[in-house]
């Protein structure tokens, strides 16, 4: 088994090598754009690990691990363009740097070419790669649609949070991870159980991004902390903290999500004191543990020799290894 | 052997019991909307004719119909988007019924469904069509992104123009042919002789089509007259005339297409006499009658009863039937 940096590297490589501006450029560039922006490369990592994991070659694994990462940043391109985010990992998002037309058919490409870059595979495996790629790519459709949709509801439930959460970022990791399973030649049951790992780590690392964006260091976190606030997103700690809250901080809490104020200093330290005190960032901390214990106990299903088990609980430990 | 109407009652039959509105309703009933608006379903008719041509039942083809049949009306809905259209088939386009991320978003998840119509094929069937599929989309994108490119360019080449419309169209005709094909267990050979035969046979149609909209009959034509000349389209009777024009000629020709006249019809009479006194309109027929003699070129050379010869040979002429 090799460490993640390892299959970064490796993935980087051939990246390198596969993708090529070709001709019509205004629909290449833009594609080779997005590609070599950067970011952890963590779905195609996992695919290459998985695969190892499940006894087969890494290298068998790359023209997969490609599909994914490519569908990853097709959906990166038309979410930027529906949410009119102006920056991707730091630089122009591809409909800025470009234009809207530009991001939808660019997408549509990158769309397209994750199932071509299955072609690789033949038989049985091109067709549980095909299926499973379709299957979590309406699911990320159905998640982005949930998430549309929330904006202007009023009556989010938990399960519809979670639901949202799990379709929108959390198929995707455990489909990463699924993909070198198959390709592997790993019996069914094996297959469930990597997705299920992968499935409940990402739901937890998705919720533990919303925890830090109110509770996280301003220094470790990356991001502007207090920003789900700034913008009145429906995040698990604001559902929770409505369905707990007392009528005076139900009130409070409804009124500074109604505000947009120059300085948000204060509104961002008014509602993470409704946060705590209506036990919502509680729950939050048990939420992520639970499904970070769910995915370690999917783990611990598995039948695979332990220095294997260790390294995808390696990988689940540093993911969440950020303090909470 | 069935004709094209029985295929299409048969298709829209399956369509409909296919075709329900589900959870995220945001996200599947814009689908539902424009996959219920009509249209002569030419591509789902062809597949299941071709499926019969090569000795398989139709109803095995029901659901490349519907992939390609998705895969056709995704286009349309991002193209809609692109050229800001507000109508599709007298009605208002997806984009402008609900919003441009709708669209986009509805659009992607039509894209991934056709791919997940293919499901219920198996072995190198499912692999043949999900490979056809990848690499039409892909024309198709690029075809799209040559017509944008093609706006903004003053020195489009007529074999450029050939490719454009062949990628953007005709690829996709012939396509729907090939699915029959693969679907009935064709050898490869005649695979590829009924693409041609569509692909050709696209291409001739778009030429008339661009044709008819100069000289068509305002009665029979079904869109409005002039209107390429009007919106100052580099069609290939522009293209040609351009190519074939005395110098006066050119210079009144490139007026025409740089100024917007709130009354077009002199502008529309003015081109017009370029186009047939240039000799374009002539070449535009000679070139509209290559492809579709090309066409009928590779239908005959296909292997096949002369009764199934005759179903495909009646519907390539009802397609070109219309006046040139």
């Amino acid at each position: 088994m090799h460490g993640t940096d390892y299959y970064r590297k490796e993935f980087l490589d051939y990246l390198k090598r596969e993708i090529r501006t070709k001709e019509p450029e205004n629909l290449y560039s833009p594609i080779s754009y997005i590609l070599n922006l950067g970011g952890k490369r963590l779905r195609p990592v996992l695919a290459l690990m998985s695969t190892e994991v499940f006894g087969g070659d890494y290298r068998k694994a790359f023209a997969a691990a490609l599909a994914i990462e490519v569908f990853h940043n097709f959906s990166l391109v038309h979410d930027d363009i529906m949410d009119a985010a102006p920056l991707r990992r730091g630089n122009e998002a591809v409909h800025k740097k470009w234009n809207i037309n530009t991001g939808i058919l660019s997408g549509d490409a990158m769309l397209i070419s994750s199932y071509g870059f299955l072609e690789q595979y033949d038989g049985i495996v091109f067709k549980g790669l095909v299926q499973l790629l379709t299957r979590t790519g309406i699911e990320v459709c159905e998640g982005q649609q949930y998430d549309v949709d929330f904006e202007a509801r009023e009556d989010v439930t938990i399960p519809e949070y979670f639901r949202m959460i799990e379709y929108k970022t959390a198929v995707l990791i455990g489909t990463a991870l699924k993909m070198g399973a198959i390709i592997a030649g790993a019996d069914k049951g094996s297959q469930d159980l990597i997705y299920d790992y992968g499935k409940n780590l990402g739901i937890a690392f998705q919720l533990q991004d919303d925890y830090l964006d109110a509770f996280g260091d301003p220094k470790t976190f990356g991001k502007q902390v207090g920003g789900d606030i700034i913008g009145n997103k429906k995040t698990f700690l604001y559902l929770k903290a409505r369905e707990l809250a007392s009528p005076l901080q139900l009130q409070e809490l409804d009124h500074m999500f109604s505000i947009i104020p120059q300085d948000p200093d204060s509104k961002i330290n008014t509602v993470k004191v409704i946060f705590l005190e209506s036990g919502a960032a509680e729950h939050a901390r048990k939420e992520i543990n639970g499904f970070t214990q769910r995915a370690f106990e999917k783990l611990t299903a598995l039948k695979i020799p332990e220095d294997k088990r260790s390294v995808l609980r390696a990988f689940g430990e540093e993911l969440m290894g950020r303090e909470v």
